[in-house]
């Protein structure tokens, strides 16, 4: 099987996605939804508890941080290019820029120095026309859900055409490389229909053999309801990362489920000789002591 | 795919591995290997200790009882069987009888009143020849290594061969159903060799897919030499559940292991409505309070 990369970079600091990469990790906490005050602040123009959110999901391993600034009633825009210029000046992680709005996109990106990932575009035809040729003028890479209208696919076969649709689409129409679409299989909670995991699993092994592409996904979804959430996180990736998953939009203060993944690339010889599983026991063991 | 059925049963009680099934625990410390003051007073003729074993094992959720009773300088044939004959006294679940002695292996079948799994045989043609007349005769179920002579293949390609060889010799030649054969995909400590993993799996994956048997295998094994053991043993058995292990022989008493099982189990279906993870949360959250 192929091995694509999608490559991220910030001003200094590059992040390689792939299948035979260490697994990716999204920190997902930069993000005002269902946090009141934190949009209070956002609205005011404070920015500052934005600091606090980098520095825990940069603490917990972040290897690339998803920045939203969905707050309703603000300039999303220019409040998300703020922010993007704001966490460039505290980390060198690279961005991915998150907004359902085209022109926070395309403001997030303009304010970007670096090669970002763009989150998200979906299947539907106007999607695809407004954000695609966005992500080939500033040279990012994009994470593609293959879902159509509004609604969400349960079967693998469509979760497949639409995958095909998107990349096909992508590369032919808008000469985006390969290496640079991101699949998300479409994670969904397990408390609503336990067979939906199986889906998700078949959709990511077939987007594997079939097209080689990297894929993410909300992985906090998966838990979402039930008992005893850290424990299902932190077997749910292991299963998908061995489906193929190479990339998770996580919220990466949680060790239990860092670890999990961690320990997973181990076994799926990301980690050579186990060195960064090793020298991370030292490390813990040593902070301890 | 096929879904076979290997059906264990105790004199009560009945435990079904599938494919389709939740993933079936078999205790694994019954066992003196190592332990030198159980070793001492098994030769003593002091069962008593087994005792605590047992309980440990069904206390950490244990669905079936690997034992075995190989110590030096005994008895092992009348050990194995007496510690059988006490074991069947003090609990329900069925046993693996664990031994790499025909004549203890022919004197636990003997002494066990119910289906036992048998652990085990090997693709060599004189261990095939003595142990499968057993298995047919005592109606037992039986754990198979794709290996050869004292060599363990460390190609997935040489492990599917001898996998068709054993089902074909058991199932041809000796009447032994397909659905008794549990194949051990081999799986052996990623400290000595970060590739090892990739090949197990490998192998779980097309026996699946290829003969649709039921496997098994020594879960610890994996993280031998490693730091934070319970961790990569966590991470490991949802990743071979995915790629369709169906049972373990491990140690129970580790909760963080077993709640990734219980886990995984969800995420594969085998557990509708998620109702036993539910009640397992409730349960612990009853008694801490």
């Amino acid at each position: 099987m192929s091995s694509l990369h999608t490559v991220l970079r910030s001003a200094t600091k590059e992040v390689v996605i792939g299948h035979d990469q260490r697994f990716c990790l999204i920190g997902e906490r930069i993000n005002p939804t269902g946090r009141r005050i934190f949009q209070e602040q956002l609205r005011a123009g404070d920015l500052s508890a934005i600091e606090k959110d980098v520095k825990a999901q940069v603490e917990g391993g972040a290897d690339v941080l998803d920045v939203n600034m969905g707050v309703p009633l603000t300039d999303e825009p220019a409040l998300l290019a703020s922010a993007i210029r704001l966490i460039q000046s505290i980390t060198d992680l690279p961005i991915c820029i998150d907004s359902s709005v085209v022109e926070a996109l395309e403001a997030g990106l303009s304010a970007y120095e670096g090669r970002a990932l763009v989150n998200s575009v979906t299947a539907e035809d106007d999607r695809l026309a407004a954000i695609l040729p966005l992500v080939k003028r500033y040279d990012a890479a994009i994470i593609a859900l293959p879902n159509d209208a509004d609604e969400i696919p349960m079967e693998a076969d469509k979760r497949l055409d639409l995958t095909a649709k998107i990349i096909r689409v992508a590369t032919e129409e808008y000469g985006i490389d390969k290496a640079d679409i991101v699949i998300d299989p479409l994670a969904m909670p397990i408390g609503a229909d336990t067979t939906t995991s199986l889906v998700t699993m078949e959709t990511m092994r077939r987007i594997r053999a079939e097209h080689g592409v990297n894929m993410t996904c909300g992985a906090s979804n998966t838990s979402f309801g039930m008992p005893d959430r850290h424990t299902l996180g932190a077997a749910w990736l292991p299963m998908a990362m061995t489906a193929g998953l190479t990339s998770a939009i996580m919220d990466t203060r949680t060790p239990q489920i860092v670890e999990a993944v961690k320990a997973a690339d181990v076994f799926l010889d990301h980690d050579e000789w186990g060195m960064a599983w090793i020298a991370a026991h030292r490390a813990k063991a040593a902070a301890v002591s």
